[in-house]
């Protein structure tokens, strides 16, 4: 296939065949991920910056994983002991790694549009890991990429974004990707928590869970990420949780077989259950080893197209 | 060989047999250390993550040489950076990091048991690289190896360990291998510092240096962990020194020929006199080369065993 | 060739022929930098560690790079993380980095003579990646590498040292270069940040820009190091780009066709203007991408040396 993008900056970019494209090839990555030797020389000499500028560890060791997986070089740059400690600007901080003829930046970063913001100005792929409260392109793969391997098509099928839609990138991205494969998106919140902006996504829109969750075939929950949000917006974490973490019995509630989803790290007991995020209907670490593969269809997709 | 074990959590799982294997294969990987192209490609297309929840250059390094010279791909984790700073548990992350499908994960962690607890939930091989005040089973080995390599064989051999013993997962390994090996093991430190668990060791305890150095083959310093001890233990530094520094001077008491180690990084003129620590009769050294060459024979070991 | 030197300390220590045939190997190395596969395998089997007790964006990337693109294994070390954070000695630390059997060693320290102090104890190669105010010996070679590429030689060049020549080892290393390379030198800079040392430096020392810019081919800014310097001897930012930031019309009382150099990271607006810095005369980026090729080149001359 000739891949017709440069940069992955959000799933809005891509139309459905590149999606099927995207999961289809994380299909084939996530076999070659189950052998005794998991490595394939595709993207030998190729090398992958991953830039950091905010702190992970699941995103960051599988866009590692993924590259070394596929023979590419990567390297690792973080905020703190890089030159953006000394002030540089993100955009000379990437012209400096461009220069450097790297093969894709793979990009997180605590500003909203900061990926599209290098991408302009870079010739390399740029992927974006998670840009402020904007877009998270690959959890929004990843998630859909579980979700198939489930459920075969995600047409017709009915899912629930729960928690605080208002800080987050990954609802943001899901809801787009979720409905460009024919799913119907719900978004459930506590008000302060449900953006503005919530019109613009154009999704029910509900703040009691127990009615959210009828009749759902998933429930993805979002992590309350209590080190970004302004303070007074929730009430008090214990009556966020007794109205909105997501129990068996609240999921029973749910379609016969729903699952549960979550981005991770995961609070126990805040925005899931410990039991529930530990039983069978919960997707959670089948969602990180599609991450790996996910990233692998992405650099092979994004790191071969045309005129590379 | 068919190894047996899955996981190294201490070297109290191993038999004289598996340890005397890991001391062989150690000697044949030391050889290729020394060769100009310092590679073979047993371990390509293995994943080894190298999980440091507590600060080391010396072992974190030993292990990244490692993999890499056996041409598998390494991943380091620190603490700061992980989604551990964000509040997820120790089993969570571990969850996680095994979802990625790695090989093998070496783990150092502030929490005695920690290697242990980890390893009940993984199917990888978890290998300790030193857990809170438990174990340290690779640094017992590596210890082994570089007196093997001074004396042939550890058999009839006497051992004083000295120092902080309370503190030290370096000692409670060594106690065990030493004389699994055939060796026998005296403890030196003051009262304050040996443990209420020093019955358990079953070994010598002296609290007086000179009479405790007589006649043995070999002083194994431990470092004084100032970081980790709660106050009032120690009584002050330099009286520590004046009684408990291993000296030339009181290295001569001991057998003829008799070396000093340390397993690092040392504080010159607290636990080893700094003339000591570079003499020739020092090998502390050796101790680091060895590290590298044993730390490829636990890999290859525990990442090629059958069923994998 | 027979490379003549275990260890790059300063240029001082190259002879004109050594200088040339760097950037011969260097130019070679450009070119595989550009390809679709950037990866040769004549460092297969080596190791290299990156131990930088300062913080460095684009000098540590660079050098990984050029490591894995030649088919090195690097391992990086930070002051943080490492058994330095514990109190161990430099001596101690890399003492302890030899006996893994790396070699070659890239150090970036605060203590000028740094990189000669580990030279003289350790048999591995040691590459001087910045100490101090002493020496950058790599960033003098990957600048005379940039302006030869613009002019084909540097004999009977002018270029013009701008700033804070007190506190730059860039400064330093590159006076010396130039001139054997056949260029002449001149420096610019307040009175306060002109060293006492700068008579040792030999060169015509201006304090008004407009007198000193006057018929250079280059103008190689330095980075104004706010971090390092003493408290008073600045007379105030504002003050000191009034008089000393290269712009556009200051560059034009220069020769014809003058370009301008920055280290990096810069300060926009400080030290060179914003205008300037992304204008077709500077050579800002053109000088990361030396980098990559000069420290390949200097990673296989000193690798591959007779008797290794």
């Amino acid at each position: 296939m000739t891949w017709p993008h440069k940069d992955l900056l959000d799933v809005t970019q891509l139309s459905k065949d590149n999606a099927l494209a995207i999961l289809a090839a994380a299909k084939s990555f996530q076999e070659i991920n189950s052998r005794p030797v998991k490595k394939v020389p595709i993207l030998k000499g190729k090398s992958v910056v991953l830039f950091f500028a905010e702190p992970s560890t699941r995103t960051k060791t599988s866009f590692d994983i993924a590259g070394k997986r596929l023979s590419a070089d990567t390297f690792s740059l973080a905020k703190s002991g890089s030159s953006l400690a000394k002030g540089e600007s993100l955009k000379d901080t990437v012209l400096t790694l461009q220069a450097m003829n790297p093969d894709a930046i793979v990009i997180r970063h605590v500003m909203s549009g900061a990926a599209a913001f290098i991408a302009g100005r870079l010739e390399c792929s740029v992927i974006n890991a998670g840009d402020g409260w904007h877009a998270h392109p690959t959890q929004a793969l990843l998630d859909a990429f579980t979700l198939m391997e489930r459920w075969g098509s995600l047409e017709g099928k009915s899912v629930l974004i729960l928690g605080d839609i208002a800080h987050s990138r990954v609802a943001r991205s899901n809801v787009h990707l979720l409905r460009l494969l024919g799913a119907r998106v719900r978004l459930c919140g506590p008000k302060t928590l449900l953006p503005h902006a919530v019109k613009c996504l154009d999704a029910p829109v509900f703040s009691d869970l127990d009615e959210a969750v009828h009749g759902v075939d998933a429930v993805m929950c979002l992590r309350l990420q209590l080190e970004r949000q302004e303070a007074g917006l929730l009430p008090d974490i214990r009556e966020y949780s007794r109205r909105y973490c997501l129990t068996k019995a609240r999921l029973a509630k749910a379609a016969k077989g729903a699952v549960a989803l979550h981005p991770g790290p995961i609070n126990r007991g805040w925005e899931i259950a410990s039991d529930l995020a530990d039983a069978a209907n919960s997707l959670i670490l089948e969602q990180v080893a599609a991450g790996v593969a996910v990233r692998m269809a992405l650099l092979h997709l994004y790191l071969t197209r045309k005129g590379r």
